[in-house]
Order: C-alpha cells, then sequence, then structure tokens
C-alpha cells in the first residue's frame, strides 16, 4: 500500500479508467482520485459507484494540481482533450493516454504538452466488449501486457515511476517503438477486430438465413465473433481511422491469403486445406504457452470438462 | 434411467462420441456401448477410460447386433464407412450421423442403407477446439443444439425414439432441409473458421512483426481466432470440401463487405464505420437474450469482474 501519485486525474471514466480507479483504490495507489467525463450522468454514477473522490465537468479543472493525468478518451478526441488541458497542468506532472493506436496520439497530444511535464503513451491491451463507468473491474489489468512508447526525451525517472504504477495494478510493462506497435496491433487486434465486425455484418443482412437463425445457432464460431463485434463503436472507429495505413496493409494480405484458401475449396485441394488448418493450430498452442489464454476447452465457457461421468 | 437402446454402435472415436459414450453412460441410456476407431492407441484408450464395453478394430463387426449406430468420422470418411458397414446392419437399426455438413452425408450414406434400416442425419452443435477419446465430456450437449434433417421416408417412430436420446443427453433438436442446414451453418460456423484460420495464416507469415511478439501480444481479438483455428484439421478440410457451394457463396459477400469497409478506411469515413460497428452490437445482444452464450465479460475469461474493490 504504497502511494505512488497524490493525486490521479482521469479523463475519460469508461472501462479502462473505471478499471484503473479499482485497482488504484485496492493497492492504495493514489492518494485522491479525481475524474472528468462529458456526460453528467457518468460523471453521477463515477461518483456513486466511489470511482472518483472528485468530478468535474471540464477537463482542464479536473488535471489541476494532478501528478498523474491519464488520457482514457477515443483516439479522435485526445487532440481536443489536449489543447484545453495544456494551460493547466501541473509543472513536473506525467500525463500518459491509454489509447490503442500510438502514433496518431503521439501527433495529437505531444504538440501540446508544455516544458516540465513529461508525456509517456503506454496502451493497456486489456478489455472486455463492455463500456462505461460501471463495466471496470479492479483485477482487469491482472497479467496482461501495457506497453508503453516513451518518447526520445522521456524522463526516465518519470518512466519508472509511472511504470512502477501499472505493476502494481497487476500488469506486465514492455516497452516499444510507437510505429512498431501500431504495426504489430494491426496484426493481433485492428484487423481481427474488423473481420470479425465484417462477418456479423454479411449474417446481418443474408436474406436466405433469418437473423433469428443465425442468433439461435451461433454455437461454435460466429458466437466469438460477435463478441469482439459487440466492442465499443467510437472506440473502433477512431482506431480503423488513425492505424489506416497498417490495418490497410494487413487487410491487403488478409484478402490475397482469404483468396487462396478460396480457390483451394472451390479446385478441392483438400491437401492445401489440410497442411494450412495444422499449421495454425500450433500457433494456438505457443499462445497458451506464453500464458495469454485458458486452455481450458471453449475458454472454459461451456460446463465444467468431465463433470458428465 | 431409461435404456433408450440396448446396444449403441460408435463409429470413430474423438470429441463428439466421446461425450455421447459419457452422456448415455451418466444418463443409463444404453444397454451396452461398443466402438471402432481405426487408431490401436484410440481403441485402447476407449477401453481404459470406459468409454466403450467392446472395441473393434472394423467398423462392419462393431455394427452387428447395434440398434443405433453413430457415424462420428470426418464427413470425408462416411461413403467408405458406410459402403462397409452395410451389408452387416441389424433390421431395424437406426443409423445416424454427426456431420457438420448434411447434404454431402446424405449423398455418401443414404445410397448404402438396405431396407429396414433408418438413416436419420444429425449434427450435434456443439464441441470444443480439442478432439481424441479423451476430449469427450458428459455435459457437451447441455443446451445446445442437435439439428437432425430427417429424410422424407424416415419412419416418425425411429425419428422420435432417437430424439429421445438426444433431448436425454441434455441437447435441444431440431429439424431442418439438409440444404438449409448448409447454408446455416455456412455463415454461422464454416465461414466464420475459414476467417479465423486465414487471419492466423497471415500472422504467421509477417516479416515486420514476429511470431513471437504476436504470441506475446495475441489478447483482444486475434486469441479468439487463434481458438477456433486450433479446431481438427481433417475435419474442417471435409467441412470446406463438402459445402463448397454454400461457402464459397458466403466468402463472396464477406469479401465485398470486407472491401466496402476497407474503403470506408481507406476514405476516412468514420461515419459510415460508426454505424456499422453500432448495428453489429445489437446482434450480440440477441445471441446474449436468446441463451446462445455467457454474458460474462470476455466469456467470463478473465479474474472475476468486480473482485478488486
Amino acid at each position: 500500500m504504497t502511494v505512488i501519485y497524490q493525486r490521479v486525474a482521469l479523463i475519460g471514466l469508461g472501462l479502462i479508467a473505471s478499471s484503473m480507479a479499482h485497482a488504484m483504490r485496492a493497492g492504495g495507489l493514489a492518494g485522491e482520485i479525481v475524474g472528468h467525463a462529458k456526460s453528467a450522468e457518468t460523471r453521477a454514477t463515477a461518483l456513486e459507484i466511489g470511482l472518483c473522490d472528485r468530478v468535474y465537468a471540464s477537463a482542464a479543472e479536473a488535471v489541476e494540481g494532478a501528478d498523474l493525468v491519464v488520457l482514457a478518451v477515443p483516439v479522435g478526441a485526445m487532440a481536443a482533450i489536449a489543447a484545453e488541458i495544456s494551460p493547466h497542468l501541473a509543472e513536473g506532472a506525467t500525463v500518459t493516454d491509454v489509447g490503442s493506436v500510438k502514433q496518431a496520439v503521439i501527433a495529437a497530444v505531444q504538440p501540446h504538452i508544455p516544458a516540465g511535464v513529461q508525456f509517456i503513451p503506454g496502451h493497456p491491451m486489456a478489455g472486455t466488449e463492455f463500456s462505461g463507468p460501471r463495466s471496470g473491474f479492479g483485477t482487469l489489468f491482472v497479467n496482461r501486457w501495457w506497453l508503453l512508447t516513451p518518447l526520445p526525451d522521456t524522463d526516465p525517472a518519470a518512466l519508472e515511476r509511472l511504470r512502477s504504477l501499472l505493476i502494481a495494478m497487476g500488469a506486465k510493462v514492455n516497452e516499444m517503438d510507437p510505429a512498431h506497435h501500431d504495426q504489430v496491433l494491426a496484426v493481433v487486434s485492428h484487423t481481427p477486430h474488423l473481420i470479425a465486425y465484417t462477418m456479423v455484418g454479411v449474417a446481418d443482412h443474408l436474406a436466405q438465413v433469418s437473423n433469428s437463425e443465425v442468433i439461435e445457432y451461433s454455437a461454435s464460431g460466429f458466437r466469438d465473433f460477435t463478441r469482439i463485434a459487440a466492442s465499443d463503436p467510437t472506440m473502433w472507429r477512431d482506431v480503423f481511422l488513425t492505424n489506416k495505413d497498417a490495418v490497410l496493409d494487413i487487410l491487403g494480405r488478409f484478402a490475397e491469403e482469404l483468396f487462396v484458401l478460396q480457390r483451394a475449396i472451390r479446385m478441392g485441394d483438400g491437401e492445401h486445406l489440410f497442411d494450412y488448418f495444422t499449421r495454425t493450430r500450433a500457433i494456438r498452442r505457443g499462445i497458451i504457452e506464453a500464458g495469454q489464454d485458458t486452455s481450458a476447452p471453449d475458454f472454459g465457457r461451456v460446463a465444467p470438462p468431465k463433470a458428465g461421468v
């Protein structure tokens, strides 16, 4: 129970910020937690469930006197928020963000950071398909990566202090170049999300298969896509608009690859399909061995294995 | 504990057959359970863990005297098995299968069914990413759909008896036209699987992002794809080869749809993306309301929600 920052200002009070609030309170990591959200209802909720000690209708007021400011708004909203808070940031404060894209956030925020304030871009690789201030929980970051993409002139002491907060919330921290971050994320997160959205959209407007059938028989496969495709629309719109080049690159590769498999199906090339499916199976094993997912069948989602005997 | 069939012959002893064995034993639904698998190791395992009372190296021997024969082999192996067992089927027996494709299985099996034997095609919509005789568990079918696609001359009494077995194992049973089944499955299962295989394959041979990075940072999105893409390669090869027309149709629609979203990204059309992502979110709600998936965040896979406060 060591206080790492005296006053943390959470700008935006959605899934990530509310989970941080729970985690910081559980660990006694922040002297006080203040917050800002655009919506009066969100601010009221944040007080009601104890996320924040105080809430403010303006981001500028919220950051006054804070030694850590967390920008937890959609990527597209970062520039305006940074401009608004800029004159109000305390000398010696650290500003971080939790956006899923890093180059665009740096371009939007860094020009507004005054001398004497550190901006250390970050990205917690954790989340669920829910959003809003009630969706947070204090263990969201446990054993998950929190990537930091420090800038060339980042102060090592400020970086170390932020890192210690993230680790105290349970996260594993790694540093990465911003451009490389955006490429990696395009592969492991952004493009898979777009594909899931697309598949769910296709199912939604098929004439020969009714929507109720799609919903009833969604086991195995489609069901998992719908969970991904239920994620926050604003957040994901901004991700695709701001990590455009990397996503378009991976989408192009995906389309090529899909056409090769489509051709194998059309030509009846079973050997090609079998070999391909065998290779992809090995990757899953790697992920389980790396501790990135449960090895329980079907994510442990079904009734307990072996219970039927 | 009502015995519904005196002797059930399981042809193939993978995930589905072994789960049926557990479920039938738990419910006392079969007088005895015999089995056949090509592999001597699988047969030994089936005896060792009590799936079968007896195992046979030949399918023909296994079906002798059985009043229910379950074809639980990959779709591509159905024709040869049906030809082999045909002269050995008992008068009055019912043959069913558990293949994920129905028109191709009917074409492969029905010509080999002798007079006095009923063939009732079936498809349990349940599974995990694991396979083999040790992967089964008795609750796999609980609250899952088991679709039957009876033929025009199916005996109602035989159908009712099979249905009562499936219900006793916990399944929900529905009947469907075989062609319509194959269309619905192309949407909710087959095409999503191909897409997941493709995305995992793309990640596997990217040069600028290393495989170890893909594995380490696979949270959110990609991780779910890898689970799907870890499914049995033989089974899935056969699905795509035998439900070719329906899968190619849906793949064509998917590619069109993906290109429209890709264009929206390229043109910076945020409104299009936001509207699309908002619509797909509603489908997820429908699936949860239909009881087809858990509403727990991230499938309940993360540490318990709210536990951190």
